[in-house]
């Protein structure tokens, strides 16, 4: 059985049945815990109460707190903190500019979903660092703008690395890949390239159609000539894209390398922090207050 | 075992044997219900017999009226009704303009499928808001005419996206797949298209031909040139429906407009509302009085 | 153990051997029976005298007639009657045009075999008419002509439709994929085009070569350059059979639009009064009367 | 396991063994049959005692005959007669040139195996007439000459019915099949193609190679460009075949209709009714009297 | 379950764990053979313990020495030595040259991992020689120059046979796989080709999306055109990495000669000797210094 | 579980292992049999003192002797020795000239291993001649030049047919597929081709690169243009070694011929028979001598 994932009002819901079981102290806010899940199964949900019950214990306190809750949801974001994990100096450098890329494009491009936090603490299986970034609300339905900037934002980390360093590294696999996905979407079922036009290159829905039943068929429905359209699409889609990244850090490079900076030094800073230090200096974008008033919404 | 699904006087009877269980008002036609549901199976109808007698039995009413069952059909239809999903404002108006689309052009087309409702009430897994067409009849065989008709209707909705707000959503993929597949079925399987001829593409009927015993292959049968020709007459197929449905919306902007924004105000609309609606102030076009008089038939 | 299927005087024998078990009116001839039964099966045919049998039963009659056997045949050849299905008065009139531009073909091409129904009674699964030709005799060997004259009466329902309507409908469906896979079956497998050559395209024969063992393989074994040429092949012989039916169709319509008529009214013709309706105006061609002569002999 | 087939001495052993439970007559010489059944398991030959013992018994004989053998053997070869099923005039006389297309051709050029047997009378599953041949020694190596003229007297048949009636039919499908595959053969496997030279396109051995394991591939190992060149050779190796053919059978052609009319009337004509029958009047051919002491030999 | 491998530290704790069951002797430090064996799994750590323990078994030792603990590693990286195999003088001498071929570019090379030991003892399956680097740290995140570095370390055992012999054979074929391998990952996953540009061609991963389900495909996403792309950068990569290599060796001939002569004596070298070896007599490039310093680090 | 097979000193140590068993006559050299058998699982080698020790018993020998293990291993290598198999004179002559052209280019080529035994006596499953090559010594290394000598000695058959007969025949279809896989792995495997590079074609190996984890391909890694480079250079290869071996048979035609006569009459020639004979009056090459003496070493 296919279950519809909660919205933001289930998750409440779904959290706070969870939350029967446990003392929750004053500063708890499980709407926000709610805003801050979307794509979040109920199983999910429950993990998170679970995970803070258990800190809440561990620390001997009789209520679970709105930190604890916060530090359950990292946790179960980005796998288990690993704090041992030794990176060499050069590849902590790397790394911190890599996440700096994609919080400062999300900070700089109006409409991006509003930073929460960015980290180089090295978490999970193959993370060396992250961004977390707070959608404000629970999205139904994308623009072709929207998907842009999402690819603006994951190609941000790459950007860095070559505005810095100048030469690229292993590091923005990950990002590439989903990236590219993004772009292959809009091309392939969002009918959103002038040249492939309104076409639906993979899926097969049956149609009420009289006459002959409908053929079942499993492998490649076009031709190698649109493969090769869709190939230079997705290249344009992701150079566009890096061009824009690029230009946006470019802009911001004092920025980017005075935050870079205190990254290496205090290993994470949150979404208001980042606000702070991107406001003590920054008048050379008009489009970053924009994307400071996204965040501050 | 292969069993037809009923036609329009089956559906009735199917009907009538279900409801022999239940006591129904004197406001009710099941010979409406029956075609209001071509393609439905025995067990969908008996579903709606069902799910009606609930509904009555909710609101403590002794016999299932006509609007029990119209509520029984649009549940099974579209999903469970889930009003708690919220949609940001963007969202809700982009979503009102699509629905408005699909509906102001199978209003406006000669020969297109009357329209009963439009809502922008979020229902089942992925639908955001529906728009439901009732064939006045079963159809069992169709005219090039009638699939371009239909094509242009499931256009409607980017259309009307594209000419309000300028730029392509996530919000017509499905719509996308839809006149895709009827796309490639004129041209590969009723041998639609002037260059691709009358020849069927995919299937493999066993014919008796005396001497060698036919071959049973798996694989596409026609080479990559026949693809490529074939991708450019899906093509174009499409983007004729698209301007079509363009051009419908463009002339019927001040209707669209209009009925869209009371649309967001209401959240759906019936068919005798829209065509109500519609005729306050539409001296725009010959076409759509056709429309018109076809919905009244 | 692969069972070759009986000739006429197999099923003969086969009938006479199921018939023992009934008695039989006058009027029967079995002889004729499997005379219009090539290609069935033994269990088809015991179906046949089964089915007779119930028929009779159900009129309360001793003997099982030739009528009883002549509607058996019908029901297992296209499936059982299904009055009650309703085809709106266009969709009606487009079938009756559709059956007659195959019969009417079939009897102005010499050498076709003769018509001896036509329906528009909806039957079975997926068919809204049928056309049934009876061969005067089993067919082991057939020429490049015959084949020839078999796709131009497959793709005499589509021509009707485009001389009559101006456009094509979902109703040729089926007729495509049977004359497509003649056509194909003449290029690929009886060496009866000249680009492509004396080459079987696809099957895998074991030769007695000495040497190394043959190779076992299972994709396609020709170039992308031989697929191209299969297509245009197979588009031209299609395109060549349907300009033939449009042709005789075009001179033959005063005939086409009167019987078509007959038939809408009456929902079947017999051969004979097929024959009979043609020939009481039909000066117009010389073809034609060799087509009844053949269908008189 | 693998298990070679036993050559004309261990065919003639395995005969003797399986015939000594039954009593032979006179005239029985074993060896002849097994220089007649190249490529005979042990269970065929098996078969050919108990078929013949079967049929001696049938006719009240005490002892198992030549002719006993030889209906035994034909009946292995071709499967069991089927004397009651009906061709019509047309395709009687049809099969009758195929098959002495075949005969003749084979009888024309120097090289070709003599011919044992002609018939038209139709037996086991879709064979209607046959041709039997009849090595006079085991083959182990042949030449590119040989397979040529196996190809050539496979296209015979076709060559007749074209030379005769001017059309193809659907008689040749399998002629062409096995054509096919030497033609094929030659190419992929035994390098006799100037142009695809002395590769091996098919088949992986295992080479003891040091270094890396071999690969294990189960796909096509060749580019679409030999693909082509290949579907080039392999036509233009059957259409000079075609040709050979034709031309044999131009120069015979008083020979072949005044043969294939006797086989028509008598049905089966034997190696040496044939060879009578051309050397009455055949002065046309110089190739053709070799071909005739080749048979002698 | 996915379980990481450890890091440094990691491999440490779990050497310790698998320690305290034996007697180990005070030169041993298991922090040093943490260091040794990024990449190893648990399991392989606990072999090491085990196959040093069973060594100072067999030597009637009391405790585990550092050299047991040595050569068990070595066992374990490169199968258990086999000293009985007989290479050929000629072959022996290839060997030879092919594995100071690495090591030579490996020392050459600023920022390739330094050599630890060189061996032509044949070891395992296939493997004639070997050489180990040491990673003086564990790596996550590698730029594109480091890959090239390991490229051109990999194809430096084809330059040295290049160079001395004149002629490639069989022994680099592991080496090739490795480095193609490397070369299609910075093109296909890691976004490191110009023209191929941002594009990941392989992975298929999970985004969120609204809308549609995401398809799920197992075939090649990408075109022939970008296949053909991909090959010729493949090709331009290696040949880059061979040239450096060549170029290498070409100015550090005289090292090579001698101490692969060297080598064929002693059969094997570590690190340290390779160094003062070098050191002795090579003042022809400024390179090999920075890479002297890299390993001395 | 993978196990190596055993080397020379391996092979002559299993062999004495199972020759405990038996009584061996002073002439045995276990040492040698070692020295033939490069290749050799442990089963094989048991097999051949198991086949040797039975041969002695048949002819009540108390001992088993030089000559009975040198049967044993015949039969082993080319399958149990059948002479009653029947071939025509043709085929005995073209498959005598077809070893000899073996025999001969393996002997007038500097490097090739000397041949050890001709034979035109059929033996096993489709082999009709055969001659026996023996290293020297175990390989573990090859050259492009000892790979292409191998390629020439097996195109040596049909050069010789060729020479002689003029025309190719089936007899080489196993040559070609040994060539071809040879040719084909230098070219994709071992990086011997100009053209195609130092890339590995077919194989994927798991390298540890950081970052995304290495995807898991099944398919053909390489373009359509690569596949055509690739299909030129093999046949480039196979033509250029096919002419070698016929420049090498040109010039030695008398030996060939005068050799082969005696082969035809004695059926089989040893290895020193053959260098007896070719010396006898071979004055025309410089080359063969060389050949000599490699044999003679």
């Amino acid at each position: 059985v296919l279950v519809d994932r909660p919205d933001r009002n289930g998750r409440a819901a779904v959290l706070r049945v969870h939350a029967r079981k446990i003392l929750l102290a004053a500063d708890v806010d499980l709407d926000q815990i709610a805003a801050m899940t979307p794509g979040f199964a109920g199983a999910d949900l429950a993990n998170i109460i679970n995970e803070a019950a258990l800190l809440a214990t561990r620390r001997n306190a009789a209520a679970v707190t709105a930190d604890d809750l916060t530090a359950a949801l990292e946790r179960i974001v980005a796998g288990l903190e690993k704090k041992n994990r030794l990176l060499n100096p050069l590849e902590r450098k790397r790394v911190a500019y890599h996440e700096m890329g994609h919080a400062l494009v999300a900070m700089t491009l109006p409409g991006a979903d509003p930073v929460q936090k960015v980290s180089i603490i090295p978490r999970g299986i193959g993370a060396l660092g992250y961004t977390i970034q707070r959608p404000t609300e629970d999205r139904f339905v994308m623009t072709q703008e929207e998907l842009e900037i999402k690819m603006t934002v994951l190609l941000g980390g790459r950007a860095a690395e070559m505005l810095i360093f100048g030469t690229p590294s292993t590091g923005a696999a990950d990002d590439l890949a989903k990236a590219t996905d993004i772009a292959r979407a809009m091309i392939m079922r969002f009918g959103m390239h002038q040249k492939l036009g309104l076409v639906a290159y993979e899926e097969e829905h049956s149609v009420f159609l009289p006459g002959a039943p409908a053929p079942a068929t499993s492998e490649r429905r076009y031709s190698e000539g649109t493969a090769r359209d869709i190939d230079c699409a997705v290249r344009e889609l992701l150079a566009a894209s890096f061009d824009r990244a690029m230009d946006a850090l470019t802009r911001a490079r004092p920025t980017l390398e005075r935050v870079a900076g205190l990254l290496l030094e205090k290993e994470s800073l949150t979404g208001s922090e980042l606000l702070a230090l991107r406001q003590e200096r920054v008048p050379d974008s008009g489009a970053s207050s924009r994307g400071v008033a996204a965040v501050a919404a």
